[in-house]
């Protein structure tokens, strides 16, 4: 049973590894907190890259206030040796007299390795404390590890009646402003954001992140199966500042002026989503944010590699011979559809943002 | 300045008044609580079918207690002699001391005209307490009277990407019985029901509310230029139990058959919608609940005729080949888009009823 004590220092846990989504990749975005005497004498999350770990830097915060204090930490320290020591270690050396800890580890190799360790050393131990809490956070990190594929929102901004753009195609500013900072908000929380050639052609997008104070963009990702990106493309001309990583073969001439921009390409076949997923877990990515358009938000639909959905929804109707927000599923029976499960929804401005996940994920 | 006292008594009476919607046409529906000495000594809303009013209820159930009394009304009372006294004459009568009405009558003949006569009998009159929503409630009625139409509802079932059927047209059951049961309180507030020929020859309803408790079906209307309805259907079949009136012209045989079954016949053009709602309003209809197609949908928003939206959507996707909720509405350009005003959300189980209002209404 945890403590209502032992549940408020977890969420603070959790609320600062909620901080690092998007800018820890490959690693978990984890969350520490440190407590003696009732006072919370040290709080950390992973750092943007990676490490140092969130443990590490809390302990180096309390210093020699660490010993017989409780360290609360949103996900089992680590006890391997990487390229720092392992934080179950640090721990024990400290001196801390219990550990809190949110969920094990996914890996069953090492899960409850460390919780074994540390009670060896004489610290008590407590886990599952907001367990579901915990493992929703790094959901990507767990889909990385356990499906080699990073977790996947489809993200897309319609009207009332599921529309993106009139007959004629045209579709800029459907949504509000604060829909449209929203989402600035949304991508900077994941790793990556993929969208498939035909927006990266005709939107011809950035894909970063303007939010005041938001230094921070994810890795663009385009599928493109004939490298179709122009070299003067917003998206290629940042290519030195921020990732871009395009799907495709093209021929050399293709291929080498987009290199010569900072390009990675990957010539995968990018209309194989498990591929493309596969590499992107290679990679490292967890969290991956599709843009669209309808059509690549049909495949991911069709190849069954959707876990949540973020539709922005605009007041309006724009009527049947609109373009719709997700191209065909091949449904030919009501039975076949794709159902999901509300999570919640957000009021911005005139528009909402309804938030749906899969419904076998729960 | 309305006191608390007044805005919680006309809440009374608005809640009374609320249930009356669907039942009272042609009459607005009223709401009246009198008070004496900080006890509600009657309350009372205007009858089935428009009559006796509110106030002359309230006041025999009151009946000597009325005296020095205060009278709430949510509509100013009526001054004319229809087929009973004006409801003045017995506030009059009846010795209250003030009263306190919500909104003054739509009629800018009569307007005032009350209130006068209730200050020259010496009693105290405060106005405009609860003014919007006494309005609100009766949008119907003053849409009938300053615009000689209903006041109009579409009201859709439609999936997360606005679809009502799988390109085979299969359609049932797309929402949860939460979503059909709370339909059939909607439909129970309303004075009629207007479905297309297309709905009603496939879908075969019996457009009925279905409700435990709940006796009252409003009047069915099927808009049917060619009486392709069949006297087998469960609308005609019904024609005897509840109203069933059909816009269109067909040969003598098929509108005498349909007469037989006790079917009222308006050959007027169904598609013209303002003929349409004229004939309704002639008739005493103040609200009209519009269930589909989603062509009939499209031709009430094309001809501007559409007040509000009731969107029930179910959290499941069908994907771009799907039947859209709402056929062409001819927009060339984003500009040309039909824009409303969010009023309200209501979580039906799994799926959500989204309200939205016209935006020029407010």
């Amino acid at each position: 049973m945890a403590s209502d004590v032992d549940i408020h220092n977890m969420k603070s846990a959790l609320s600062l590894a909620c901080r690092g989504l998007g800018r820890v990749w490959p690693n978990p975005s984890v969350g520490c907190v440190i407590v003696q005497e009732d006072c919370v004498i040290a709080r950390a999350r992973t750092a943007d890259g990676g490490r140092p770990h969130a443990e590490t830097q809390a302990l180096e915060q309390a210093g020699a206030l660490a010993k017989g204090a409780t360290l609360y930490v949103t996900l089992e320290p680590c006890t391997h040796h990487g390229q720092t020591a392992p934080c179950v270690e640090a721990i024990i050396a400290a001196g801390i007299a219990h550990v809190v800890i949110g969920t094990l580890d996914v890996d069953p190799r090492v899960s409850g390795k460390s919780v074994a360790l540390l009670k060896a050393a004489g610290i008590k131990v407590t886990q599952g404390v907001l367990e579901d809490e915990c493992c929703a956070l790094n959901i990507g990190f767990i889909k990385r590890i356990t499906e080699n594929r990073p977790f996947v929102t489809l993200k897309m901004a319609c009207t009332l009646d599921g529309k993106i753009a009139c007959a004629s195609g045209e579709s800029q500013w459907i949504t509000g402003s604060l829909a449209r900072r929203h989402t600035h908000q949304v991508r900077s929380r994941h790793d990556a954001i993929l969208v498939g050639c035909g927006t990266a052609v005709v939107d011809d997008p950035a894909l970063s992140t303007r939010l005041d104070g938001v230094a921070h963009t994810p890795v663009r990702v385009v599928l493109d199966s004939k490298l179709r990106i122009s070299p003067d493309s917003q998206l290629v001309r940042t290519a030195t500042d921020v990732p871009l990583w395009v799907f495709g073969n093209g021929d050399d001439e293709q291929t080498s002026a987009l290199r010569q921009h900072g390009v990675v390409i990957h010539s995968c076949d990018p209309h194989n989503l498990v591929l493309v997923l596969g590499v992107l877990a290679d990679q490292g990515i967890t969290r991956v944010l599709v843009e669209g358009g309808a059509e690549v938000h049909a495949s991911f639909l069709r190849q069954g590699l959707c876990d949540e959905l973020f539709i922005y929804r605009a007041p309006t109707l724009l009527g049947g011979d609109g373009k719709s927000m997700i191209r065909t599923l091949n449904i030919e029976t009501l039975v076949q559809r794709y159902d999901f499960v509300r999570c919640s929804s957000r009021i911005l401005g005139a528009d909402v943002l309804e938030i749906y996940k899969q419904k076998d994920e729960g």
